[in-house]
C-alpha cells in the first residue's frame, strides 16, 4: 500500500490499517514521517483530553462517555497513556468485564500507548498516533493520561478539549492546585459526586476558577451511574463549535512546533556516542562542557 | 578585561567581576559564551543542591551552614532560586535581620536567581552560573530551589550533592514520595526534629530507603538552632571527597550536553517566527504541521 492508499483506508475506518499506521508512527519505522506529511487534517474531529489525580475515576468517564455516544452511533477511538487505566490491557483485571462489550464493539477503537520514563509523562509520539486517528473515520477522540508532573501541560498541547476530572476529596487540595491545571482545563468534571462534601466542591471550584477571571464549567457527575454524562458530552460539543485558534493554542503547537525540529535537528548526534564520549572526557581534570559543545558543532 | 583577565579576577575572589560576570551569562551577553569556554574547571568545589517542599526550612539550613563554615573561614555562595527564599532580596521581609550579618560579610557571595515561568523550574542560566562560581574562589557554593515539579531533577543535573530537606509533617506523605526525590537525594535532613513525631519520620525514612537499596544518611536537625549542621557538613565533605564520575553523572551530564547542543542548533529559528507563521497557516483548512517542518529544514 503506498500512502494514498493509506489515507484512503484510514478515512474508510479500517480497522487493521488504524492499528498498523499507529505503531508505524509510535516506532517511528521508515516512512512514518512522509505519511503524516501527506495527510488531509482536517480538524473536525474533537481530541478530547481527559486528565486528574489517580483514582479520580477518569476511565470511568471515558466509559460512560463511550456508553451514551454508542447509542448516537458515533465513532470513537481512546488512546490510554495513563497506566493505571483499564483500558491498559496491562491492568486490565479487575475492570475487564466492564470494558468488554467496547472492546467487542467495531464502533469502538481502544489503543494504549505506553508512558515515558519514570518521570510519567507522555510518549513522545503520542501527538503522532492522535493526529493519524484524526485522519481516520472517528467522530470523537479521547485521550486519558494521569494528571502527574509534566503531563497535564502536554495534553493540553494534543487536546482541542482538555477535560479535568477531580474527586470531592481533592478539597483541601484545590486550594494549592497546581496553577498549570487550572489553565489548561476547558471543562471540570467533578466525579463521585454522590459522596459527602462533593457540593461544597464544587462551589469552592467554582469560585476559584471565578477568582482567575476564567469562564470554565464545572459538571457534577457519577460516572459509574452515568450521572452528568450528557451534559458533559453537551459541554464538549459546544466547547468545538466554538473552537477558535486563540493564542493559547497558536503557542501549544508553536511549542510543539519547536520541540519537532529540535529532534529533526538533534538527528545529527547520536545519544549513547556523546555518553560514551563524555564518560572519557571528564577523567580529563579541566573538563569543559562548553568548550566540547564548540567542538562538536563544528 | 579580556576572557584572562576576568578569569584571574575570578580566581582571586573580586566581588565585582564575580556579580559582573554571573550578570553576564544570565542575560546571556555577548562573549559569554567564548569566556565559559576559556574556563579552567577543577572540580575541586563542590556545588551542593538543597532542595525541598515549601516550608521544610531549605533557607535555614543554608544559613546555619553558612555561619558554621564562616567560624572555619571558608568561603561559600549562594544561588537562591527558590522564590519564596529569605535569601531572595524581594521576600527578605520576616527574615531580613538574621540574613544581614551573612550579606555584609565578604566571604560571603548571595545570589538570587528568578525561577523559570509558571511552572516553577529553575533559570535555564543556572547551570552557567553554578559554573562561574565553581570558577571563583568558593571553597563551597550552595543552590537553594523549593522541590516543585521538575526542579528536583534539573538541580540533581547541577549540584555535586544533592541535599532533599523534610520536615517531620511530611510523615503521612513519604510513602507516596515522588520517585525522583528519592532518586536524587545524596543526603537527607529532616528539620525542625524538636517537633512531635520527627523520630518516627526519620525511621520511616530509613526504611524507605533501605528498602530501595540506597544507601543515603539521614540526618536530623533544627536549623534555627544549629543541631544537626556539623553532621550534615561533616557527610557533605565525605561525599564530596568520594564523589566520582558514576553511571548517573554521567547521565546527568550527558542530558544537559544534549539541551545545549539543540539551544545552539535552534538559534537558526526565531520562536516568534515560528508563531507569526502557526498563526497565518493554522488558518488553512488543511494544516499539517509535519509538511511545515519538512519545509522549515529544507
Amino acid at each position: 500500500m503506498d500512502n494514498s492508499d493509506i489515507i484512503l483506508k484510514l478515512a474508510e475506518g479500517d480497522v487493521r490499517t488504524i492499528a498498523k499506521t499507529l505503531t508505524l508512527v509510535e516506532n517511528e519505522s521508515e516512512g512514518s514521517k512522509e505519511l503524516l506529511a501527506h495527510m488531509p487534517f482536517d480538524r473536525k474531529v474533537p481530541i478530547i483530553g481527559i486528565t486528574g489525580p489517580p483514582g479520580a475515576g477518569k476511565s470511568s468517564v471515558v466509559n460512560a462517555c463511550i456508553t451514551k455516544l454508542m447509542e448516537q452511533d458515533k465513532k470513537v477511538a481512546v488512546l490510554a497513556v495513563d497506566p493505571s487505566s483499564p483500558f491498559n490491557y496491562g491492568s486490565l483485571l479487575g475492570d475487564r468485564v466492564r470494558m468488554e462489550a467496547h472492546f467487542n464493539n467495531e464502533n469502538v477503537f481502544i489503543r494504549s500507548v505506553a508512558s515515558r520514563g519514570h518521570l510519567g509523562g507522555l510518549s513522545t509520539r503520542i501527538y503522532e498516533m492522535a493526529d493519524v486517528l484524526r485522519n481516520a473515520h472517528f467522530d470523537y477522540i479521547f485521550i486519558e493520561t494521569v494528571g502527574v508532573g509534566q503531563s497535564e501541560v502536554e495534553i493540553a498541547g494534543i487536546a482541542d478539549i482538555t477535560v479535568v476530572v477531580l474527586v470531592p476529596e481533592a478539597g483541601d487540595d484545590v486550594q494549592a492546585m497546581k496553577s498549570g491545571v487550572m489553565e489548561i482545563a476547558d471543562v471540570f468534571v467533578v466525579n463521585k459526586s454522590d459522596r459527602e462534601g462533593a457540593g461544597r466542591f464544587a462551589s469552592t471550584l467554582k469560585t476559584l476558577i471565578h477568582t482567575q477571571d476564567r469562564n470554565v464549567e464545572v459538571i457534577s457527575a457519577v460516572a459509574i451511574k452515568s450521572e452528568g454524562i450528557d451534559e458533559l458530552l453537551l459541554e464538549i460539543d459546544k466547547l468545538h463549535q466554538n473552537n477558535g485558534l486563540d493564542e493559547k493554542k497558536v503557542h501549544l503547537l508553536a511549542h510543539r512546533t519547536w520541540s519537532l525540529l529540535s529532534a529533526q535537528l538533534m538527528k545529527r548526534f547520536q545519544y549513547e556516542e556523546v555518553v560514551n564520549e563524555l564518560k572519557g572526557a571528564m577523567q580529563q581534570t579541566n573538563f569543559n562542557i562548553y568548550r566540547y559543545i564548540q567542538n562538536k558543532l563544528q
